[in-house]
């Protein structure tokens, strides 16, 4: 492991507490709200609480892992301490929520039942096999050229992911472009931060290809994933819950009403 | 890092653990009472919540790590550990919750909805750029002159924070001005609370200028955070508390109507 400057090893540090922060409260508002929204769009927020948990957890045994890994070394900087840093916590936590993130999104859209499992079933599989094929590239360190094995799994974890953008942009764009002006809006801004947060992995994905190795792609790549992850679960589960708000309010639901169910 | 007595270390340490206490416990209060308030301000006691509990959070790691900073030397003092005393929570902390304060107080005015949208968006952009232009300056340590570096990102942070005031007296100044009598004074009060509060901390930022340095300034400085922030966010948070039941008292609501919804 690299030596990391004072300034390196804190910037990610406070990144990692930043990200554990935003998931822990983001949390607490879904379970707070919850009743904001109409009954049958609450199984959203719950599954988001689900997420930003998960994540939550696993940025408490990053940090942990992180702190553990370097020591102050005599000249002020950051060395290792000989303990590794564990990063395979990520693919845990993806592996848990990102099939989770794809279940809130149909869960709210409000299908009728059939499309719904159907949808469910086969993005569940696909999200599944995207993290499960990425990983044995990931834990391939030598390889610096696509065309070697971890460039192999890349590829074969990159169909699944191409997979579900068809899924969100042709079989539902229907439904996504029926619903009614406000709704309509955050759906489809919805799947766009689902594009564009979950298309920084792969990059991060490709980084030995780019030749990108040293104390700053640690960092870079740490800070990354951390903003990535925050987006990706806590702003996303903050849309989810803009969309089943103003689902609500389209329907005639009024907050506060005599309404016991959770 | 400075030589502090014995006294100065425990003064720092028992400060931060009462903001703690009065973070989570606040935070309990707003949870249990948010139905004693009419439905449509149960959110600004749920923003409240993320907003202590976010500060909670910090609180403990700046603890923990103003504990780990320090140990006992022969004199009985307290002299650095080795181990650096991490302040920067403080900048992730306000980037969260100075947003979210801004928006509590909103939500409690009750404006029309496009009016609030329109004021949350300039509110909650003008709170990141002062919070984000005024780290760079933070974290520059030899700057001694108002001329400097540090001295212009403090004056650069200072343009939104004007702006924020400028919203609030100005902009908002007749919308709190119309509201009827009990409502109306505690909103004026808690305009001048955030002002007094946030006023702090620009004095605090100036604390080099003024050559304010050495064991007294970092325990000073430590203090007065903390007071502050528990200003800022529990006491602030109990005005909304106390303008989100005087509003809803305005408008008829009885606490314990059979009103199960949260």
């Amino acid at each position: 492991m690299e030596q990391l400057t004072f300034g390196q090893f804190n910037l990610v540090y406070n990144m990692l507490s930043f990200a554990i922060a935003a998931m822990i409260f983001s949390g607490v508002f879904f379970v707070l709200a919850r009743n904001r929204v109409a009954p049958q769009y609450r199984i959203s927020l719950i599954v988001s609480t689900l997420v930003v948990g998960i994540a939550a957890y696993h940025y408490l045994r990053i940090f942990n892992s992180w702190e553990a890994a370097y020591i102050i070394g005599e000249a002020g900087n950051y060395v290792a301490s000989g303990k590794p840093f564990n990063d395979a916590y990520r693919y845990i936590d993806w592996l848990l929520t990102v099939p989770l993130l794809l279940v809130e999104l149909i869960l709210v859209m409000g299908l009728a039942s059939e499309k719904r499992s159907k949808m469910l079933t086969k993005l569940v599989i696909a999200s599944f096999l995207m993290i499960l094929l990425g990983y044995p590239g990931e834990i391939i360190t030598g390889d610096t050229s696509m065309f070697s094995e971890r460039g192999l799994w890349g590829l074969l974890s990159t169909i699944p992911f191409v997979y579900i953008l068809y899924v969100l942009w042709g079989e539902l764009g229907s439904t996504i472009s029926n619903q009614s002006g406000k709704t309509g809006i955050l759906l489809r801004n919805i799947r766009l931060l689902l594009l564009f947060t979950w298309g920084f992995y792969p990059i991060v994905y490709m980084a030995p290809f780019f030749g990108w190795e040293g104390a700053t792609a640690t960092v870079a790549i740490q800070v990354g994933y951390s903003l990535a992850d925050v987006l990706a679960k806590a702003g996303y589960g903050l849309m989810i819950y803009a969309i089943a708000r103003s689902k609500s309010e389209d329907e005639g639901y009024k907050i506060g009403r005599v309404v016991t169910a959770t």
